[in-house]
C-alpha cells in the first residue's frame, strides 16, 4: 500500500504527549520512521537517546532542545538535528501545544533512557 | 549545530515546485534528508526514482501518486510510502498548492529518471 490516511493511524500517549506513527515498520519501512506529536504546554519528552540520526520539524510552538545538558531554544518552523547516541530532550516552554514531526533513520526505533535502559514505547514505530 | 531556522534555508525551484531542504548533508546527516515543497496546482514532480526508502507527508492539498504507472489519489493529511527503486511521480490534481514534506533515508539523495539517467537537482540535499 502506498497511501495512508493520517486519521486512520492509532493515537497513543505518553504523559503530556499525543502521538501518531505516520509511517514505519507497519508500512514495510526499515530505514525510516515518522511520528507526529503534540506536546502540551509545560510537558517534555523523557531524556533519551537513539542509535540513529533524528530530525524534528517544529511545525508550531516553541521550546528548548536539551542536548547533552546544553539548552537550545527554538521557535515555530525550526528544524532540530540530533546525531545518533546523544542524550536529548524536547521541552515545551511555550503557552501553546508544541507540534512536531519526528523523523528517524530506522524502524522500529530503539529508544534508551540516559542510563542506557531501553524505553518501551506505547506505540509501534 | 542542532537548531536551524527554516526561513534561513535557501529556496530553490523546479518548474511548478518551490523547495527548501530542511535537513541533510549540510547538517551532518548521511541517513536522512528532509525537504519541504509546495507544488502548484496542475504541476507535478518529474517521474523518477531513488535507491532509498521515501515517505511524503501531505500537509495540505490533494493529488495523485503515480507508482509504476498506477494512480493513487490522496487528500490532505495523507502519508505516501515509496519503496526504493520504484518509479513514481506526485501530481497536484487540486485547485490549491500541494504542501508536502518529503523524507529520504539517505543524504545526499540520488535521483534517477525513469530511463535510469541521473537527475541533477537544483538544491543540496
Amino acid at each position: 500500500m502506498h497511501v495512508y490516511t493520517e486519521a486512520d493511524q492509532p493515537l497513543a500517549h505518553l504523559p503530556g504527549i499525543e502521538h501518531r506513527t505516520l509511517a514505519g515498520g507497519a508500512a514495510g519501512l526499515s530505514h525510516l520512521s515518522v511520528w507526529r506529536q503534540f506536546i502540551a504546554s509545560g510537558a517534555a519528552t523523557p531524556a533519551h537517546r537513539h542509535d540513529c540520526e533524528e530530525v524534528i520539524l517544529v511545525e508550531s510552538g516553541e521550546g528548548e532542545l536539551v542536548v547533552d545538558g546544553a539548552r537550545h531554544a527554538f521557535g515555530p518552523r525550526s528544524t532540530l538535528v540530533i546525531p545518533p547516541n546523544v542524550d536529548h530532550q524536547v521541552v515545551n516552554t511555550g503557552a501553546e501545544a508544541l507540534h512536531t514531526v519526528a523523523i528517524f533513520a530506522m524502524s522500529p526505533v530503539r529508544v534508551s533512557l540516559t542510563d542506557g535502559q531501553p524505553l518501551a514505547l506505547p506505540w509501534a514505530s
